[in-house]
């Protein structure tokens, strides 16, 4: 590669970019092809555009707020450039407003197009499986989440790529004089890191908003609908019933696609961080002071392990593209077995593609150095994803457990529950860490975790598809149910539905293990951007920002929690109303106000996400100014390792809790209406916020607290010297 | 001091020991006058021998146990001394045995004698509170407690200060050399480490223990007794009751003592270990491999540093025995204006003897900063309780927020409960972190940490007096109900009882806080010990420790949790059988066989701790000897920051239900017997292990992590060159 190194920097640039162009293409035609079924059945259209005007008012009125933080980061980034001590610092300033600009349009596009495709997709499979059968209801559902999924892959490593090229290129990169280049590089790198700001607002309104939404719809439903009125799930009579679904549409899809999205770019851009101290042997501060020149074959190497990382991504698009059509081209009766196989024929791709790309790109035993990080990767992520299925799932002791302690009364359901997740963040942290630790005896460095990390989420593609797809079959059963379809209708989508279980408790695992390792990778990023040699637990700056970083997580899911509990009274008290205004509701005789229900629950999690988001956001911030870049390096360790634990944790005891009841409701131990069966309901009711609102949410809190430590470096930095006098 | 090191260590040791002296005479006068009340009532008299002798049984047992676990322990200890690498390097050996049998025989001998009076006690306190009333009644029961405190502190700070003078004079503190002297003290300082551990010892099976004991007959007695069959709580026909009256003993009295005894002992030896290195501008190392000779004027100086928290010690066993014999000079009527009084009384005359102590032995500003740094630890000791207190009493809206919520079922209990818990951390943490601040500004470095811990212990004489009043009260009313006294008896133990449960609130927060600074105190002597200059975050061994660490506490917890679900299984069992086998129980014409139900709890307890005993001393060994010095360290941290966090969310989540549901009791919402009582009783036993077993178990968790770390320094160091080979 050193015959002409802006040639081929665009030809590797080039080769990912057109990958995932290939993708949003193939998600264009995908989305085109499902919004030309019509929805012939009426009640079924009636239903399914009720849900879709639901998310649609939420949505407009979430990017609309979006809208205007938007503008107000991107110009408190931009007026950085006027601080006078930080001219000169490329990673804020104006450049990094733009690159935050695209990173929350391009993923808020695709957050947008893959949620409208969701939602179209609910009634549509539920018409396919009133009208032709598993196979051909499977195929709907699987391309509503393809869609998201592919869009996600597509529009975000476009994005990246282009800006990244185009920073570098702007920034000298063409100039054919190495030093310059590398300059060039480590600039375009430190830039592209608002690229992933963008992301993270887009992800922390859909996922802690979303969150909220979802559970205060959910358990507004529940309580009043099944519990006072005395009708079932999914009853149109249910005013809160469109809101809910809106709701798994808003939570599952936009909120798990967006932290999910949010982790894909957080971990390339910690990998093209740390590729550029990669070669150890290099100080790139003296490179740019301008003391040291680095030579050609030195800046080679260096741009290899920065253009690595985006090979990955771009060999894990191509393998969501193949493993979409693979599932595509026959007919699936077991659903189950569907989404498996495309989940391994997109890691076995993966695999061969970064296989290839590393002996292309390395030699000797880097190449196997890096492709063996990669596929440490997607190993952990595998493994992770497997160890929530175990404490989850009601095929193993650990459900089955909580079950039978259920028939002792609540209390022992909620201390079986939490004594299971407790236990399960045992195999979690070990897999995390074996994958930190070998990833790094691998390459010799900390590029070797961001490597991992890339690994795990270049399957983010396809993990979306899946993921998306739970929603779409839950929605279609309920849409089935409120159409009064036939009973063998509803066994069709239950199948679809059972299956969605699973996926989902995967699903958050795999979104925990991921925003745990692109956190570490962002954090090890932040450390090198910070210049930190070392970061030292015994100066007490450190050990209180550890304790209080410790801290922050508890604090942030109480509020989370706590807004749910506001947010689902206030629904609450709507549906009771409803009821009491008008008595047609409950005959059937006249319709509910969906759109009312949809309202509070929009505005509820518009306004309670405030608080924890400030806390996520102007902590770091906070830390960062008064504790200096190593007591913020401190916090953001604490708040790590407390929002892993808690996050397994709560999403392991809230999925365990969930399975338990319905293990129950399976006919075991007393089945539904028995005293255990209640128990198990108070279990799930509990795991709720657990599950999709405080762990999910916590996801997002470690990497945005990383993100915003990465971009605020020059700013620390300029501003540590006044505080040494303190802890020094 | 510089005329004559050895006279005048010799004096100041001495002082303290004469103190000791008296506080443990004066405990033993109390306790003769407390049994030479004879128990006249007949009835009171049967009862107080049953769970006299039900915790008899236990405690014979338990330190049956405990001496087998002992001899082990001390032979690897001596053991180590033939480790050939070692040899020269003090702190292991047959001397930290020697030490360690002495820590474990002093600890246990105040346990045991604590523990006696206190039962003693209890029948004794339900005796005059039916002759003679309140004043009597509260003086019985103070006196009670108060010999546990004073025997506590008395003990230990005895056995410490003896130990470590005697080890001193052995090494070469009579040489007359300061290099030598000098030598002799750090050997001899990391000698006694050694008598923390074996404080350890007796704290955890004592603890974890006596938590799992206490709570197994909690439950078992109320869920088959109260709820199946239908009797109130405390009446003598249900065949657990006993077993539950003697856990109220082996929990909160024996449990709690053990738990600040630990701390006590731990803070001073980290503030020995701290005060060896206080006198930064000398390299310690230098003076110990014979590069550098010391000055008669800087020994002098360290030898003040080492002295200084005897001292402290010393003031804070002379206000105890101050406080209580202000206390016993008159009649009160208001318990809770006596336990309050006698506190500030400790706290105010302990900040007077220091600071005379201060100005005596520091000279300037430095005589200010180390007075300073023991009365921010007092304050935040008492911030800690009024912290604990805020979110767990009914006073307040936390509590009835939860109270509030319980009306609308099971659920939404648990999660406003779990919030409550959650939230308390943040004011904790400011609280604590504010501590550790405050104090290492004040002094410099880190020996004002652990000045901070020696401050906020040295009331750890009247804080123990006034904890185990508490469960006293509590148990002379159930002596009182089981007695049929009189409903003006009733009133009298009931009064009594409930300022117990707003000091068992205050108990456990100040306990958590203790063992926090404490651990951090350990810690920090672990890494100078070590000779760590820095414990960097960055470093793949130490992050791989902090993870571990973050998630050891939730393991460890989730093991305690489903301990105490086995144990109170198996007691439910045996209380079914009794009532089945025999009618005339019921009926009240036959004896039930508490014994067996003692039994159960005892096997029971004493088989479910060993799981989670291995893991809390194995773990800090295994990691010293695979990730290093380094790597251990980042364990600790992990370990400390998840433990203090889940340690506070869990007692004041127990505590905040707890009282939630004596404030429906009380009337509120419905009162007894409403929906909102029956989910505040979920909440109540959801939260009986988090306060009473697992949270404090987190306290011996930490703190034995951190003093076998301490220990085994010796060893690490000798192995660690054998690892650097991965990680470096």
């Amino acid at each position: 590669m050193s015959f002409d190194q802006l040639s081929t920097t665009a030809l590797f640039i080039g080769i990912a970019m057109a990958l995932a162009v290939i993708a949003m293409l193939y998600a264009w035609v995908l989305n085109r092809k499902l919004l030309k079924i019509a929805v012939t059945h009426e009640r079924i259209d009636e239903i399914g555009n009720y849900i879709y005007e639901g998310a649609m008012a939420f949505m407009r009125r979430q990017y609309r707020i979006i809208f205007y933080f938007a503008i107000v980061v991107a110009t408190v980034l931009a007026l950085t450039e006027l601080i006078p001590t930080l001219r000169g610092s490329e990673g804020v300033g104006w450049r990094s407003a733009i690159a935050f600009l695209f990173g929350a349009l391009f993923s808020g596009l695709a957050g947008w197009a893959g949620m409208i495709t969701a939602i179209k997709a609910n009634s549509r499979t539920a018409q396919a499986a009133n009208e032709a059968g598993m196979p051909a209801a499977l195929r709907v559902a699987f391309s509503g989440g393809s869609v998201m999924g592919l869009s996600v892959v597509g529009l975000s490593l476009f994005g990246l790529a282009g800006l990244f090229f185009t920073f570098y290129f702007l920034f000298g990169g063409n100039s054919g004089d190495p030093t310059t280049q590398y300059i060039a590089m480590v600039n375009a790198v430190h830039t592209v890191a608002g690229y992933g700001l963008g992301a993270s607002l887009i992800a922390l309104f859909s996922r802690v908003g979303g969150g909220i939404f979802t559970k205060a719809a959910d358990v507004g439903a529940d309580l009043v609908g099944k519990v006072e009125a005395g009708i079932p799930e999914d009853d149109a009579r249910n005013p809160a019933v469109i809101a809910d679904n809106v709701g798994d549409n808003v939570g599952d899809v936009a909120g798990l696609g967006s932290d999910l999205t949010e982790s894909y770019i957080g971990s390339i851009i910690s990998a093209l961080t740390l590729g550029i101290y990669a070669f150890v042997h290099i100080n790139p501060a003296d490179i740019l002071t301008g003391g040291v020149l680095i030579t050609n074959e030195d800046f080679a190497g260096i741009m290899r392990s920065v253009l690595f990382p985006l090979m990955v991504a771009g060999a894990g698009v191509l393998a969501a593209i193949l493993a979409v059509a693979f599932i595509r081209l026959r007919d699936w009766l077991r659903p189950q077995r569907a989404l498996a196989i495309s989940t391994y024929v997109a890691v076995a791709f993966t695999m061969l593609a970064t296989l290839i790309f590393s002996l292309l790109m390395f030699e000797g035993l880097r190449a196997w150095g890096v492709f063996g990080a990669v596929g440490i990767g997607l190993l952990v992520g595998l493994a992770i994803g497997f160890i929530a299925e175990y404490y989850t799932s009601n095929d193993y002791k650990h459900v089955r457990d909580i079950a039978e302690q259920s028939t002792t009364g609540h209390a022992t359901n909620i201390i079986a529950g939490f004594g299971v997740g407790m236990q399960s963040t045992f195999l979690s942290v070990v897999a995390l860490v074996s994958g930190i630790v070998i990833s790094y005896l691998l390459t010799g460095d900390m590029y070797g975790i961001a490597l991992a990390a890339v690994g795990m989420l270049s399957t983010a593609g396809i993990t979306i598809s899946v993921d998306a797809y739970g929603p779409i079959a839950d929605n279609a059963g309920g849409i089935a149910q409120m159409s009064h379809l036939d009973e063998d209708v509803r066994k069709v989508t239950d199948k679809l539905d059972s299956v969605g279980n699973t996926t989902a408790a995967i699903g958050k695992g795999f979104a925990i293990g991921s925003a745990a390792l692109t956190s570490i990778g962002l954090f090890f990023a932040f450390e090198k951007a910070a210049g930190l040699s070392a970061v030292d637990i015994l100066e007490p700056g450190v050990i209180v920002g550890v304790f209080l970083g410790g801290m922050l997580p508890f604090l942030f899911s109480s509020l989370v929690i706590k807004s749910v509990g506001r947010a689902a009274s206030k629904m609450i008290e709507e549906v009771r109303r409803q009821f009491q205004a008008d008595p047609g509701i409950m005959a059937g005789t006249s319709l509910p106000d969906y759109a009312a229900c949809v309202d509070i629950s929009t505005k509820a999690a518009l306004k309670e996400m405030i608080l924890p988001a400030m806390l996520a956001v102007f902590t770091p911030i906070i830390a960062g100014l008064t504790l200096g870049a190593q007591g913020l390096a401190g916090l953001l360790v604490g708040a790590l390792v407390s929002s892993i634990m808690l996050a397994v944790f709560m999403a392991n005891a809230g999925g365990a809790w969930d399975n338990a009841k319905k293990y129950i409701e399976e006919g075991h131990l007393g089945g539904k209406g028995s005293d255990a069966h209640k128990a198990a309901v108070t279990g799930d009711t509990v795991g709720d916020p657990f599950k999709d609102t405080a762990g999910p949410s916590l996801d997002i809190l470690i990497k945005l607290m990383s993100i915003v430590s990465l971009i605020i470096v020059p700013v620390v930095i300029s501003i540590e010297p006044l505080l040494h006098f303190l802890f020094k």
